[in-house]
This record gives C-alpha cells, structure tokens and sequence, in this order.
C-alpha cells in the first residue's frame, strides 16, 4: 500500500513503517488487507495466547526490544511445551503515542526474534490507550492432527522433567528491583546481568517441541511457578507427584542464595516467568526423550516422579521431609 | 480442573467462573490446557485480531455486555468481509479488578453472541492493569483453499456496494457525549437509541459472508469511516470510484440530519464504527449477490463505480459536483 494516492491513516504508516519487514510469511499479505491466512496444509492449528502489560509483566524502563523478546517468546514457550512448530503470530499493541525511540527498538527485536524461531508476523492492531502499555500476541503453532501435547496424560510412574534452570528469572526481578538480591551480588555484575536476562528475555524451547511431542505424556511451560505449574498439570491429568527438592536444576546464582540462606526455597519453585518445559515422560521413553534433547541442546533434568494420588504435588528435601510452600504461584487477581 | 487439589489461582477461577461456559468446542479443552487447537479439516484459516480500549472505542459507563459484544463482533465483521464463516476466538482480557458485577454481565454478552454467531471462545488471558480496560480478540474464520476476499481485487466497472446504512454509530458516538445530535434528538428517545445502539453493538454481516465469497472481487469491512475505507480498498486494488453520495444508504435518522444541515456529509462516511461490509462487485454478478443478500436478509446498495485511475476516490453530490473531504476517516495515531 502506499501513500500517493490517500493521506494514509497515522496507524498504517505505523504498521508498515515497524512491522511489515517481518510480516515475511505470504498469509500475512504484507499486512495489506484486513486477515491472514494460516493455509490448510493437513496440520492442526494449536493457538495461544499471552498479553504482557507495563508494571505488571514489565518495567517502563526496560529496554524496548526485550520488551517485544518478551511478548512474543512467552507465547513460543507455550508452543514448545504443547509439541508445535511455531506458524505465526498476530500482535496488538496499545501505545499512549507513536514513539519512534521506542518503536524503533521494539521492531528491530520483535523482527530479530520473528526470524529467529521461524515465527513470522502474520497480522496485528495498534491502537492509542492514556494507560500503561500492553502487548498481547496470539501465537500459532502447527501439529500433525491430534499430536498436541496437553496438561492432561501424565501417569502415575512418568518421570516428572523440566528444562534449564528454575527460579531465575524471579530473582531477576528483585534485582531489578533493588532487592536483596541485588545487594547480596552487588559486587557480581555477571550475576545480576544473568538473572536480569532472564526476567527480561525468556528462552523459548522452541528446538525440544518434536521431542515433547514424541515422548511427552503430559506437558506445559513453566510460566507462573514450578509449584503452582505443576500442581495443574497433576489435576488436569487425575494424578499427584513427588519433586526431590535437590534434584531442581538451579543456576549457580541462584545455588549460591539458597546455600546462604538469601532466599528459601519457595523464591525458586512458585516465583513465576521460567518460561521452562515441564512434562512427564513414561519410563519407557526417557531415554529416547534424554537423546533428542541432547541433540537438540536443551538440558533436561529429572526432578521427580508421577504418583497415584489425589492430592497436592510434594516437595522433598534432601533427606525427605516434605517443605512447605505457602505461595505456589503468581497470580493477577 | 476442580479446586479441590490445589488452591487454583485467582485467574483460574476467574476464567471457570465467568469464561468456560462459552468455551464449546473440542478444541478449547474446557479453557483447561494452554493452547486451543483450530482442526485440520482442509479448510484456510482466516485470522483477524482487532483490540478495543476503554476511552477510546468504548466509554466507561457502556453497559458492559455491549462492551463485550463490540469487542466480538468487530471481528466476526472482518470475518465477514473476507467471506469467512467463524471458527472461534480468543480473548485476552486486560482488567483493574476481579470486579462481579462488571465481569457476570460481560461473560454474559460474550457468551450469548458466541452462540449466536457460532463462533465459541477457545482460550484466553487475563491480566490486571492499573490503565484502562482493555479487550483484545483473535477471532478465526474458516474459507476453501484460497477463498478469502482481499482488499485487492477490484476492478474497473465493478459496483461498488455496502450493506446496511453508513454513518450511524459516529452520529450515536455525538450523543452519548452529549454534542449537537443529542440536542436536534432532544424529544426522540428513539432515534438516540437507534445511533446510540448503532455505536454500541455492530451488526456484522456474517450471514452474508457466503455470498461476499461468491461474488465479491474485492472487499473489506468500514471499520474507520466509509471514505477512508474505500481508499484503502482503492489502493490495494490499483484502480479508484466514483460514488453517488446521494445513494448512500442512510438510516432515516442520519437522513433527517443530513436534511436539516445539523451534520454534513463528511461526518457520514468519515465517521468510522460502522462496521458494514464495502466491496466490489463484477457487474455480472450483480444479480446474483443481490438475491443471495435477500436470502440472507442483509440489505445491500450500489453507491458508485470502481474506474480505471490511481487518484483518490471521489464523492459526487446530486448535481455531480466533487465533495470536498477533509478527513476521510478516524486514526489511532
């Protein structure tokens, strides 16, 4: 579309100044038209999505591009943990002005991260809002039919698995927050940098959505606590589960805090923006499961095993006494 | 997911208690997993998202079921001008507070137009803001292999047509903010509720989404005011019209303004939130759209010409006289 002929609405040129360039995908019809089309090529369409919201699931002076990592890798994490390949994304954006300091970033990221996962922008809204900012994406993902790995599925004897570390990203936001963290590294600049990365940039396991999807009985990421995650995967599946605390994979940061006592164990397993894989895998499949994720270079770790039982997930220590968790996750309201 | 196990989060009620009762298709899971699956069943998917903001598409005192009405519907009208029958939705819904008396009669507008449109709700997101609320909706729309109605298309000597009447919702938007219609409709309960109503709910044409499919060479929904529309539809085309501004369907209470000079014409077809469905019609099928809209009970006019130019669309008044546009239509920006 160009502007010769009609004085363009500010919102088009808004559109195709930032975000045509990633809109490489042809459904996306260079963001021209009023819909995309995601093409009937034999595949189930999983959808999903996630809005993060300025001061809530972001700070104001966060750099732009994170913020657009961000909002866009929270939903790819939900694809990888359901089995799927990432299709595409549409993108509303609610902006008190057209700030081309800060949508100049925002682009350049969202684009960087569209190209980097293969997930390219099929269609979007801006619109003007006085209030903080928001950025909600819808995400598509592909599965051959009936593949979609869900919450459900996991069965008493599956080994409880989750990806990277946990933890970090919470510990990441008191840094930023001027915590106690943040004066327990205050002389460990790499420290602090690592668990502000990720707070601020998540990493979706984009590379490890087939080998869920092959070996998974059950899956979900990682995204409001381990705790609280875990307890719905046990209730969406009629199943319970035991977790041996020490077997948690931890970043050498965040083992640095527990082991002097800088924070409990409950930071770690309920504080929420992981953005990890937790599933379970049959015994028969661990292996099998172990190989492709080596092969895709993402780190498993079992953390424990599916039980026959009703009640909440246990958390034990080292020699197996339960821990008690007051806050299992994070929640809005 | 019951409650029982463990303390489900605040969000998670909130999304039982108000949200799952609309969630009909197979593919929702109950709004109990973390991704909705749209089947393969050989059909494209088409994928519209549109957003609303509280002070800016919407007013704070709006009845909240109108609120979630227009938030759907918006779409579904999208849906409609690209000849797309609906699939579902998904929601995400940026609010202050878990607020009873907001949400249960929101849920309740949601849910019945979910049905009625047959269009179910197959996942979501809520967040808290401390900003205005904020609804946002990807709705999905199904269409043969390469069926969709693009904004291109059009050609020289297509009709260019639109459903119902144009101008309405902006003249409603004037008197529920207390301007100079609301003053002329002083006595007239019922016209301020026609417009008032107008702006409040859209009507999208859904039931002739088939019959756009059929015919149309082009088309696209007035979203932000008949002018601007058809500029863009012109731009996307490579071709420009000529429209009879007299034989723009009016309602009788946008007539009445017209004729008394409360409003000019500008005010019409730059007003936006009408929601129509604007296309171009080969003048061979003429016919044929024009009986499947009487089958569909939609009422559709023919306002003008699509011609063979690249300038910008011109409105001829009675007497074939050029009217002078200054704003052709709303923008964010």
């Amino acid at each position: 579309m160009t502007d010769r002929n009609t004085p363009a609405s500010g919102e088009d040129s808004l559109i195709a100044r930032y975000f045509r360039p990633m809109a490489t995908d042809p459904g996306a019809f260079d963001l021209g038209d009023d819909a995309a089309i995601l093409e009937a090529v034999g595949d189930d369409i999983v959808v999903t999505t996630d809005a993060i919201v300025e001061g809530v699931h972001f700070l104001f002076d966060d750099p732009p591009d994170t913020i657009a990592r961000k909002a866009l890798r929270v939903n790819l994490s939900d694809l990888a943990a359901k089995g799927a390949t990432p299709a595409g994304f549409v993108l509303t954006l609610a902006l008190r002005a057209a700030d081309d300091a800060w949508l100049t970033p925002f682009a350049r990221g969202l684009g960087e991260d569209a190209a980097l996962f293969n997930c390219p922008l099929l269609g979007g809204d801006t619109v003007s809002t006085p209030g903080p900012l928001m950025i909600s994406i819808t995400a598509f993902g592909r599965v051959p039919p009936g593949k979609m790995i869900h919450r459900s599925g996991a069965k008493p004897g599956d080994r409880v698995v989750v990806t990277g570390t946990i933890g970090d990203a919470a510990l990441g936001l008191d840094v930023l927050r001027g915590g106690a963290i943040a004066a327990v590294f205050a002389g460990d600049a790499a420290a602090r940098e690592m668990l502000v990365g990720r707070y601020r940039i998540p990493q979706p396991r984009t590379r490890l959505a087939k080998a869920v999807r092959d070996h998974a009985s059950a899956a979900m990421d990682v995204s409001d606590g381990l705790a609280g995650d875990l307890a719905k995967l046990c209730t969406a599946s009629g199943v319970s589960a035991v977790i041996d605390a020490p077997s948690i994979p931890l970043s050498a940061a965040a083992a640095a805090l527990l082991a002097r006592g800088a924070v409990g164990i409950e930071a770690v397993v309920s504080g929420g923006d992981d953005y990890e894989i937790l599933c379970a895998i049959p015994e028969s499949r661990c292996e099998a499961f172990a190989e492709a994720a080596r092969a895709a270079g993402v780190a498993v770790t079992s953390i424990g095993t599916v039980i026959a039982d009703t009640s909440a997930p246990r958390f034990l220590d080292g020699e197996g006494r339960d821990i008690a968790l007051k806050h299992l996750s994070y929640s809005h309201f």
